[in-house]
């Protein structure tokens, strides 16, 4: 075969002395694949693993890493290769080395404790062994045939969340812990995909079998409106719910518009009257609307808030309606004896969405859903020829995804390690310091406090007191004119101290404040990392104040 | 806090010594969330990937792992605990030794050259590695503003198999690899998902906004087919066509009876008569039937084969159909120069679904989507207002998940370690075994081919010369007799081989063949493992021999 470029840096597979040049062949392929017996090759691959552990987190101590001091199209134009090359390019060395200095500079560093922007953290270090032994097992949880005691050990951890947010008694965990029949929840990619699944479930419950009808899942939306005589079918949501509640409606063919927003209050939580009010308006057969769920939120995305879940499942309890907690966010707060009175209600929800890359602080791509009834996802139950093992049952079978990693290993692995204190730990620091930067943003003229934290997120912007009296004019021109002002100074405060790299929150607009004629745009902070201290919350209001100040007398 | 129980085994976090007590208190959690500055917490983090690298894999040499040595009932008694301690129970180093002796050997030794039974395999150690990378940046995909230029990244992953696909011109991919409204495709966790997007996508344009009607995805499925004067939407699949079709009818809305399968030959492709018949079955007004895809299959799940896919784009093209390909196991086919032209035909399809986890042989979870079109992904476009990067375009934007993990990082690094040459140099290996695995069969008295391998799969049963001669039989209830009898011997078959736990082959079912009166039981081999030899594939066999002589003597 033809001889390719040589190796650009050291170190050299080592069983390969003398010979750089990289060829696709059979010999080397046969050496990938192997384990190796020879020490010499096993160091290697354990010095590997010591430039990804220690190696790319140096990139960390820099910068923040949104800044655009390479700016995206500069970036881009470095990745405008659209073939594959027949001969290897690199060995993983090369590889590793690569993405320390050509990617890692220029990914985002979410575990600095000044990136308070997103929902994305720092990890313990101990996540990465625990990504690297799922990686390494290679189980296949769509069948026992790929993953024998993985399901088994999967079952339990979705037992032991289930029982945090459920609270029912040892009796039915002995039950249906292991039982083949019982599906306590499942594994899915993320909170999106966990809020379809719920949404899923609900439909096909709404629209079961009938007489002369088979379901929706077979026969499909239109069919089932005829058949059970209505001409649409709604999601009543929080007027705060993420947009994944609208997508799973234009997804499951109910049409996005009939996720139906219920007004909030100032807070941010669901208003009862609103609710009550839109289910008697789609109540009585002249209304022709099937209700499939109501959606309470466990900490809204934007403001972090915690719909009234104990009255909300009353109503819905009251009107037999399906009632999802997306707790997407807000789950772990489960965790802590101190604050997870804050979610009460949600042991009376049919389902509850919770992510596990949030705040159970694991890596990317676990969302978990869980259903109080053990034979809720028996409504959207799949089989397949070739999966055939009689007398268990795959848990495949009822999910949306087919092939999926052992993620419940890491999470399970993670309750092992950190416990439910440990956690708790996390939650109460964030909400604690959370209420700290609230205390700090109310002591500055500057600023102000938008939506308090009532768990770890809020917003707040910078308002300087000459335009905060300018937005009480009795002129609404006026008032309009200060609120564009305002919205024009936050996005470039937000901008600048992006670019300047030290630190990163977020904006979003959040609905006219009362007498306000304009969305307000806000800064978002959420506090998730716990070497994010009260000195950091400091500093990034003072480097926002500082920012203002040089923008104000450019 | 409360003291816990002593770790149970050594090494012991080493910044702790002498102090072995598991609490959960903030001091320890700093510890986690801290990257190590000192040399001796780092060699024991370093020393732990040893572990996992090589102690976790010593279970391998064992067995196939699929065994009921242990019974699934035993195994379940010791998962039952659902309870959340609020101390650790564990640390990182027990929890490592845990998984080594009480999970990895009752996990599935996928890695085995005699597990040739499944879509998973061995992985190329070099992708444990990358999946470690892929955590410790812990970048999440969804938007710029958490992953920069790993954003960028997968742009140029993308385009790499985009044009692997559909050979467009490299003026097309220079425009669009990284232009922000251009969308190639999507990284999604499987390829269930992957045909999901697709037929979500292709739906969505079929019922687009027209005078009216603002499209299916806003006003759902019921709005639309009275929009559009139809009575059902239909999806015509290959018969062989993965069971994740069916599932996406219904989570679509269409519901999965409208996911029609047209009928293969004897080969296991789909008949072109029969699809155009069933076109014009649904076309004219009279049938009121809008078709929203035609689906071929390249590389089915239970035989491997490949739908004439040439044909189909042609028909097609010429009815203006969306036409999908699910090679979500045969895609990587195209890295094969030899045999990437048993693929001909996909470069004219709309949409194309690959697993990366599959034959790209990366960790589970990488499921990908393709579309000629980059515009096609506006039909499912979402937008939310905390995402909100002025000039750019998040990739979560367009994706039926909203979080997710760099899988392209992995892929992008997997093809510069391999070249398309290595990949081929697997793909070739893989389709010659399973040709020298028909050729042993066919020379083997006691076995029958049933499915001859087109790719890398084939099927067979266990066919005693005596019961052949009885499939034969002029009378119907003789025939039937014998199907029976030859059925329940390749399940006893099959599965005392696996509790053997030497080597493992599926089992699934195929229809009768001409002139018998039983779906066919049949035994099922992948061969994706460069160390799954000839020897092997005797091995086997023989095996099989075996058991049936002590089957049929006992």
């Amino acid at each position: 075969m033809q001889k390719q470029q040589p190796s650009q840096s050291p170190p050299r597979h080592p069983s390969k002395p003398g010979h750089p040049d990289l060829v696709a062949d059979w010999e080397s392929l046969q050496r990938v694949f192997l384990q190796p017996e020879n020490d010499a090759v096993k160091a290697t691959l354990v010095k590997y693993m010591e430039q990804i552990l220690f190696g790319l987190q140096d990139f960390l101590k820099e910068h923040v890493g949104i800044t655009e001091a390479v700016s995206l199209e500069a970036l881009s134009r470095r990745f405008m290769e659209s073939r594959i090359e027949i001969h290897p390019r690199r060995k993983l060395a090369d590889v590793i080395q690569g993405i320390i200095e050509d990617i890692a500079p220029y990914a985002v560093n979410v575990a600095s404790p000044y990136f308070v922007g997103h929902m994305t953290s720092a990890l313990p270090f101990f996540m990465v062994h625990l990504q690297t032994i799922a990686a390494a097992l290679n189980q296949n949880l769509v069948k026992l045939e790929t993953s024998k005691v993985a399901s088994i050990y999967e079952r339990q951890v979705l037992a032991k969340l289930h029982r945090r947010i459920f609270q029912r008694s040892a009796a039915f965990y002995a039950a249906h812990i292991q039982h083949p029949e019982s599906t306590l929840g499942s594994f899915v990619g993320d909170g999106t995909l966990a809020n379809l699944t719920a949404l899923w479930v609900a439909r096909n419950r709404r629209f079961q079998p009938t007489e002369g009808f088979e379901g929706v899942e077979k026969e499909g939306i239109s069919t089932a409106m005829a058949a059970y005589g209505v001409k649409r079918a709604v999601v009543l949501v929080s007027g705060m719910a993420h947009y994944s509640l609208r997508k799973a409606g234009g997804v499951l063919g109910i049409g996005n518009r009939q996720i139906i927003p219920i007004d909030t209050d100032v807070n941010g939580g669901m208003q009862i009257r609103h609710l009550t009010q839109a289910i008697r308006d789609c109540s009585g057969p002249a209304s022709q609307t099937a209700i499939i769920a109501v959606v309470g939120v466990a900490g809204t995305t934007e403001t972090g808030h915690v719909d009234p879940l104990d009255e909300i499942a009353r109503v819905c309890a009251g009107e037999n309606i399906h009632f999802h907690v997306d707790a997407a966010w807000g789950g772990p707060t489960l965790m802590s004896e101190k604050y997870g009175g804050l979610l009460t209600g949600i042991e009376r929800a049919d389902s509850v969405t919770i992510d596990g890359h949030k705040q159970f602080y694991m890596p990317m791509g676990c969302g978990m859903v869980y259903f109080r009834d053990p034979l809720a996802m028996d409504a959207v139950a799949y089989h397949a020829a070739y999966v055939n093992r009689p007398g268990s049952v795959d848990l495949g079978i009822k999910s949306i995804e087919g092939s999926r990693s052992a993620s419940s290993l890491i999470l399970g692995s993670a309750l092992d390690i950190m416990g439910s204190g440990g956690y708790a730990v996390l939650i109460d620091h964030g909400i604690e310091t959370a209420r700290e930067f609230a205390r700090e943003i109310r002591q500055r003229d500057l600023f102000e406090l938008t939506t308090p934290p009532q768990l770890n997120i809020l917003t707040y912007r910078l308002c300087p007191p000459a335009l905060q009296k300018r937005l009480h004019s009795p002129d609404p021109s006026v008032r309009r004119r200060t609120c564009r002002e305002i919205n024009r100074i936050n996005i470039q405060l937000q901008r600048e101290q992006r670019e300047a790299g030290r630190s990163f929150v977020s904006r979003t607009t959040l609905p006219p404040a009362p007498g306000e004629e304009e969305g307000r745009v806000v800064l978002r902070a959420v506090i998730m990392n716990p070497m994010t201290s009260r000195k950091v919350v400091r500093d990034i209001l003072d480097e926002q104040a500082a920012i203002y100040t040089a923008m104000a007398s450019a």
